[in-house]
């Protein structure tokens, strides 16, 4: 990853310039409540659907603030990222509203349907192999051959700000929360969200959500320093970080309560209560708050939470497939 | 059906008192929009997503501002209906919220997860067979004896009323529409929906969408009289009406520009668009109206078009057989 040049301080105020430029651009997203698993769970939950934002994840919210402020001439060189498949699509899309274009990594076996929505929105695609090539490298090496600007998934601070406009929103409308839960992969939601959300609510508990087999942010969080796993075989193809960001690690040291990790069967489970009583769609890894919230449920009981739904892209095929008869594993 | 005793005039005042009565008790539901939907189809698409309504689907407004409308003697001794699933969980649940109980005849082959849900709010079901009993005969022996009072599904002013809140709904937010596109079973959605929308855009074109196997609408507004077509066999089985409603028919004889009519593959190709690209949940009936509009894109194109999406209560179940690889035809 490129180096940071100069440290500055991050916070709210990052996140109210951001919301400014998000305004007219992204989806000001629905907050959707459901008696019946308010009932399930004991507690009063309020869902920021961001399956619902454009690109169908939050990430757009992020890579729009971050490509919105370049230079011209950055812009006129065009962008560059690396990404699974979110990140990818919410680039292709702000740099051509933004009048730029954008050149992107993905690993080869990032789902289809992400990487066709990438190209859909005007995106170049570059393939790599996940598990043995250095994505980070790579993109190094592309923005420095042909002059692109890296807009890194998670750290950079108005990739942050951006994603916090999300928590923003939230609490804005919602008023008073006592826990907010946020699925973590570089960690740049919930240290945007985090900063976002405690500068209404000082307060405010905020959890993470992580897959058990990619749990890097929870590990590095009780180790108290960044450590790296192998790249996770999970559902949760938008939570295979192998380690917490540079920028959001220390950000998230001070802001994250706790981590919650949950299993891919976990994951599923969460994925039929939101589709059969909240009627959306909401990808393996924008379950896994909700997941977490109800793998530990007593641990929520009576509160009023926040739950971000992070992203809803998932193809009816796999859907078919988690939804359909259960297979022997083989 | 229990004949009406008195006739009166049906119009955009009683979509206002029902509005009144279900601020704060129903969702104001978000008003969806998907740039690749409208490249895709030429349109500019407002979709009001009634699947995120409470109880899943458009008919708790109508269900709750006719019990709603009830004297206190009729409250205290019940409510009965008849249906197939989305107007019985609406009554059941509003039943619940205005201290009433419901009594709900449903066909035997309704979706599992609506007779589940309508007891899941309390309401008590009783079972028919829906391609030899008389439900209407049913229903009339039932508040006969119970001395329950029948909110019909649609054949009923207030319920019409409700269901219109949808659309009431939908062009203030967006302001001015060209065209709106809504589901037609009984007939009572586009009835209150037309009333409503006409009240501020008096030249809004109204289209009904019905499935091809449940035409009855199609062909009683064709031939100027209400006719009856056997029990609909239609994935769309919120959509088997047999005949338009005796109170809506009239109705819609003078609001209804034209009605279009879907097959069973029309509504799967619209339900999967709208999952993946709106990332929504619908039910084949709640698809119907997207589903008109796709198969006859040239007609809407360049428009202004407002699509009720009605309900979105299909079970992961039935999403990964529909979503599934194709079976052979038996």
């Amino acid at each position: 990853m490129r180096p940071e040049t100069s440290a500055r301080a991050f916070g709210s105020a990052d996140v109210q310039v951001a919301a400014g430029r998000l305004k007219g651009n992204a989806h000001r997203t629905p907050v959707l409540r459901s008696s019946a698993l308010d009932a399930a769970t004991g507690a009063s939950i309020f869902f920021k659907a961001e399956c619902l934002q454009r690109t169908g994840s939050f990430k757009f919210r992020g890579a729009f603030n971050a490509i919105a402020a370049l230079t011209e001439d950055e812009r006129a060189r065009g962008v560059c990222a690396f990404s699974s498949g979110n990140h990818a699509q919410a680039v292709a899309l702000a740099a051509r509203l933004l009048g730029t274009t954008a050149t992107v990594l993905m690993p080869e076996d990032a789902p289809a349907g992400k990487r066709s929505a990438t190209e859909g929105y005007g995106g170049r695609v570059i393939g790599f192999d996940r598990y043995t090539q250095d994505r980070m490298a790579l993109a190094d090496d592309l923005a420095e051959r042909d002059g692109l600007t890296l807009v890194a998934a998670f750290d950079n601070f108005d990739v942050m700000a951006g994603q916090g406009t999300a928590a923003l929103e939230l609490v804005q409308e919602v008023g008073t929360l006592d826990t907010l839960v946020v699925p973590v992969s570089g960690g740049g939601l919930i240290a945007g969200s985090g900063v976002a959300a405690r500068s209404l609510l000082p307060r405010v508990e905020l959890i993470g959500a992580e897959p058990q087999e990619g749990n890097d942010t929870a590990l590095s969080l009780n180790l108290g320093e960044r450590v790296r796993v192998t790249v996770p075989r999970t559902i949760a193809d938008a939570l295979q970080a192998e380690t917490p960001g540079r920028l959001t690690f220390p950000l998230n040291q001070a802001l994250v309560d706790a981590v919650l990790t949950v299993s891919d069967d976990d994951i599923v489970a969460a994925m039929r209560l939101l589709f059969e009583r909240l009627k959306i769609v909401v990808e393996p890894s924008g379950a896994a708050a909700f997941a977490a919230l109800v793998m530990n449920a007593a641990r929520f009981a009576g509160k009023r939470v926040g739950v971000i739904l992070s992203g809803g892209n998932v193809s009816t095929d796999q859907l078919a497939l988690l939804f359909g008869p259960r297979q022997e594993d083989s």
